[in-house]
This record gives structure tokens, sequence and C-alpha cells, in this order.
């Protein structure tokens, strides 16, 4: 029996279990609205490395320590890493990761990447590959803001439509159906670009991505808004989700009341002048490793769809005049099955 | 029953069969031993585009039309794409992607693209997750050492370790169980760093990871050399090779006879001013899906080990200091079953 359902979803029948997560963030993120959530909060984005980039690696490395420590299990019961980050050529991940002997997939999906690492990690599981999988993301605030926009030492003027890269790495520890929460679905966005090209303004170019991984989620499940507590996104922000919103609508899918996006979640935009909301692969990864799925296990929802995504450019692609494509990647999490 | 046996490699228990392959090469590759093949052979590398960089992305697109239509099906038959390659934020495949309306997971493993692309296809289609998936990688020579050397105008004089990045894209479609060849085994590698810091000798820092997976693949398979007629490394040139060569020989497995590499076997070392060879994601990929598919399916080797290898470095990481971690993951393609 085929798995696929529609024409991008996968339904588990045994749906795996997160068995435990894990979230380090920066100082930032330690004064903003989620600081309850977190495992661990630096002092210093540093964190004593000579480099944002060796930071970020640590940032990595300890993160999969973490929940490795907290799930009470050891390095040997882990069969693969999935991970990603933004840096050129995955840098953060590969050298936060070196130092384990564990099976590596590297991957690269922008933002989205934690829900790319949780979809392939619960399909390892189901597939019976593995007991064990990790599935990991990073974004630093110093290192990318260094890669793809402007030396911190110009103190450059920010838009009002860009968004504020999280200092942060979530991991999550995926195994066989077990206790809850449960990964009982997963929609697989496919590159959607509708010719927006101003990286300052990343919500809207994912906002059309956003919509149609949703849209396709409810058509292929037969699923509505009204099956979820929760609908929210990776870091589309308060542009980009006002966006997503309105594209749904079109589809006579009405989810404002249960819409949120975790860009918007975890920074106070009013007091911490983040404009319009976290992003990087971190945002969503720390915001579902600390937020999401603490209120998970205290019940506070329980059905969620979680949607990361990723704005799919790179700074020499803008140079070279082109739009930027979007990707958003839906992971729904639910307490209960069947 | 799990599938997974020893540490890091799965069985499967009703292979895939790999359905089709395409492959796009610049000229350079084009007048190579491999050069008869090739599907495509392209006589400007800039191919008509304004850009390297789109004109590797043009590879991209282009090599999964063909293997589509040379599989006599269309592109909504297929499930997923894996896809990689070496730029910056992964833009020659996401650009070459994006009017595909196919789920897409973007992946960075270096050179070793072309494997994780495989490997993860290989488990997508026996989980019974899709009927059809593709992998694909490129490089292309220009885009690479723009990005990663110098630029090209410079002329720079390379010393004799480095390599050559091949321009191309090679694209296979994984099955369901069918026809041979089939994908038996995976071995999925974990990143190994002997503290390598040289970037003009990769194959010398990849060759620790290649010597490790192949060992590990006799360990947990109990197979030896002998039940290869060829185990094929992916770009770690005559020097990488060597080393990997003495590595293997401490474990007591001598796989001399039958041991090659894609780096070497794409170009004339003599006549092509290669130095240590080939790379690049494109070097095994076009190599698998001209010369061993095609070799395969005229059944001049029943049983291959190919072992795509990655150099997990960036320019940034070199600049601060860092080693060279490298991966390597092995893939059985066998033509008789049981």
């Amino acid at each position: 029996m085929s798995k696929h359902i529609g024409n991008q979803t996968i339904k588990f029948d045994l749906p795996p279990s997160i068995i435990e997560t894990a979230s380090i963030v920066g100082p930032k993120e330690g004064k903003g609205p989620l600081a309850r959530y977190f495992d661990t909060i630096l002092h210093d984005p540093l964190w004593g490395e000579k480099s944002w980039e060796k930071a970020e690696s640590k940032l990595v490395n300890k993160s999969i320590e973490k929940v490795i420590e907290k799930a009470n299990i050891t390095p040997e019961d882990i069969q693969y890493i999935f991970a990603g980050d933004l840096l050129n050529q995955l840098t953060a991940s590969t050298f936060g990761i070196r130092n384990y002997d564990i099976p590596f997939f590297g991957l690269f999906g922008a933002c989205s990447t934690m829900a790319e690492g949780m979809m392939l990690g619960a399909m390892t599981i189901d597939g019976g590959f593995a007991d064990y999988v990790i599935a990991e993301a990073s974004s630093h605030f110093c290192s990318s803001e260094k890669q793809f926009r402007f030396p911190l030492e110009l103190g450059t003027q920010r838009p009002l439509t860009a968004s504020w890269t999280v200092t942060g790495s979530g991991a999550v520890i995926i195994g066989k159906n077990n206790n809850p929460p449960y990964i009982t679905y997963i929609t697989t966005g496919k590159i959607v670009d509708l010719g927006i090209k101003d990286p300052m303004n990343m919500g809207a170019a994912m906002a059309p991505a956003a919509a149609d991984t949703i849209v396709t989620h409810f058509k292929d499940t037969g699923r509505t808004p009204n099956d979820y507590d929760l609908i929210i996104t990776g870091d589309l922000g308060y542009v980009g989700k006002e966006l997503a919103l309105e594209l749904i609508k079109k589809y006579n899918y009405d989810i404002e009341n249960i819409f949120s996006d975790c860009g918007i979640e975890i920074f106070d935009a009013q007091t911490q002048d983040t404009h319009a909301g976290g992003s990087g692969c971190g945002c969503s990864a720390v915001t579902f490793c600390g937020y999401l799925y603490k209120e998970m296990k205290n019940n506070k929802w329980k059905r969620i769809l979680f949607i990361p995504t990723g704005a799919l450019m790179s700074p020499g692609s803008t140079q070279q005049g082109e739009t930027i494509p979007g990707i958003a990647h839906a992971v729904v999490i639910e307490n209960q099955l069947g």
C-alpha cells in the first residue's frame, strides 16, 4: 500500500514519535517572549569562540549533545543525523557534527531546513531504516548578516520588511511509534517563484510557497482548518503572513483564527526592534523545539500544522538579477492517533 | 524487521531499480575517455546563458528533463526530486528545478551529493513513499573556480594535487523493484577529519572518509572485495586513491585490482592537464549516469560499489584555519538479486 496520498503528502501508518527536543538560543532570543521555553540561553553570541561561524558550529554540536542527554540515550543509539544551516557549504553543520560517529545527511532548504530534516527523519523511521534519528537546524544572526547582507560594523539601517536572523539551534530525536506527540502526515513543498526580487522582503517571497503547501495539504488529506488547533509557518514574519493569509483565502480556506508564524512569536517586535520578525533555519527550529513541543506536551494543542518556509536565493543570484524562489514543507504533529 | 545491518548499512529487502539515467557534460568532459557514454556534450560552457551559474542551473534543468524523457514517463509521475550542487545556497539546483511542480529535497554533501540523493531516493522507494524519484547532482568548472579558488581570468597556476571540477549534471530515476540494475545496499558515511588543511589537495582530505566507509561496508555486510567487480570512489583522484588504498590495506582488505575513481576515469590526465583528476558533484554523477550505468546494462560488471566522496569545507572555513572534514557514502548496484 502506498503511503503517498494526494499530490505531495505522506500519511504514516504507524506515526513516528518525537522523543525529545533541545534548543539553544542567543541573548536576544533569550529576552524575547519565548525565553522560558529554551533549554539554554547564551549570554555571549560568540560563546567563547574566535568567530561567529565557530560559535554557530558549537550551537549545532551542543544542541545535539543536549537532546541525546535529555532523551537518556547515547550517541550510539542514533543511526542518522539530518542537519543543515545557512552558511556557505553548510559548514555550521559539518563542523558541528564532525566529532559524532553518526552517519550524516546534509540538507539545504534555507529556513525550511528543520522541516526537511523532520520529514526525512520520519520517513527513515517509518520505513524501518532506523530506531532513532536526529533532525537539527541552526542559524546565527552575526554569521548570516556577514554572509548575506552587510558587515555588522557598518550599522546599516534595515528596512521594515527585513527580518532578524535568529541565533539558535534546535534538535529533535525522532523514534518509532511510542508516546505522543507523533508525526502523522508530511506535505513536502515544491519550489514556488512568483517573481519577488527584494532580499530585504523574504516574507513576500516565501508567502506563495507557504500558501501552496498549506492548501495542498488540505486537498491531499481532506482536512480543513477546523481540524487544527494551530497552523504555524516558519518565518514569513508580519508581511509574509498577511500575504499568505490572503492567498489561502482565495482557495476558500480561512485559517486566520489559528494562524501564527514562528518569526512573529519569537521576538517582541515593538520592544526588540526586529521589524518583520525572526528568520533563519534556527527560527522555526528553536520555536518548535522550545515553545511548540513543550506546549504540545502540556496539551495546549492537540494537533498542529508546522510549516517552515525557505527563501532559496544566494547573494550571487540576487546580484545576477534573479528572483527569489520559495519553498515550504508541512509537518503534522498530533497528540492522539486515529 | 529492521533493515539496518551493522553500524551504517541498510539492506533493501526488495531492492529499488535504477530505471534510467541521463548525463550532460561540458566540452572538456566531452573530449575525455568517457565521451561516448554521455547523452549530451556541450560545445560552449555558457550554453547560451549570461553567467556560469545560470548555465549550471540549465544543466540541472535539462538533465532532469532528459531522464524523464528517456524513461518514457512524465514529470507528474515523479514524486520527489533529491538534488544538490556546490554553489552557495544550492542555487544551481533550486533555480534549475523551480519550474518543475515536483516536491524537492535540497541536499548538500559536497562531491558526495549524488550518493546522498541515491541513498535517500532508494529509501523513499523501499519505504513505500513514492513510485518514482529523481536524484540529481551537478557542478560547473567555471562557477566552482570563481567561488572556491581564483577568477579564471587570472590564469593562476594549479598545484599537481589540485583537481579539475567537472562541468556536468547527472540524473537518475529510481523506482520500485523491476528490472536491473538494483540498489541493494547503502552504507551512509560519517564525517571523518584527520586534519588535512590544504584545499588544493582534497583527495588527501577525503581519502580517510572513503576508506572508513568502504571498510565499514565490508564489516556491516560480511562481504569482501571478492564480492565486487568494481569499487569506484567519487573524486579522490590519483593522490587520494593511493592514500585510500593504503588505509584500507591496514584493515586487511586488498581492493587494488578492482579499485578505480570517477575523477581518474573521466579525464586523460596526460593529455588534458587535469592534474589530480576530476572533482565536483558532477564528477561522480555523470560518471555513474554515463559510464557505470550503461556498462552495468551491458553486463560488463555484475556488482559494483560506488562511493562518491565529499570535502565538507568552504572558502570561509579555510580562511579561518579550519581543517577539511571528509565524507563518503557507498551505494551497491547489482544486476542480479539473491
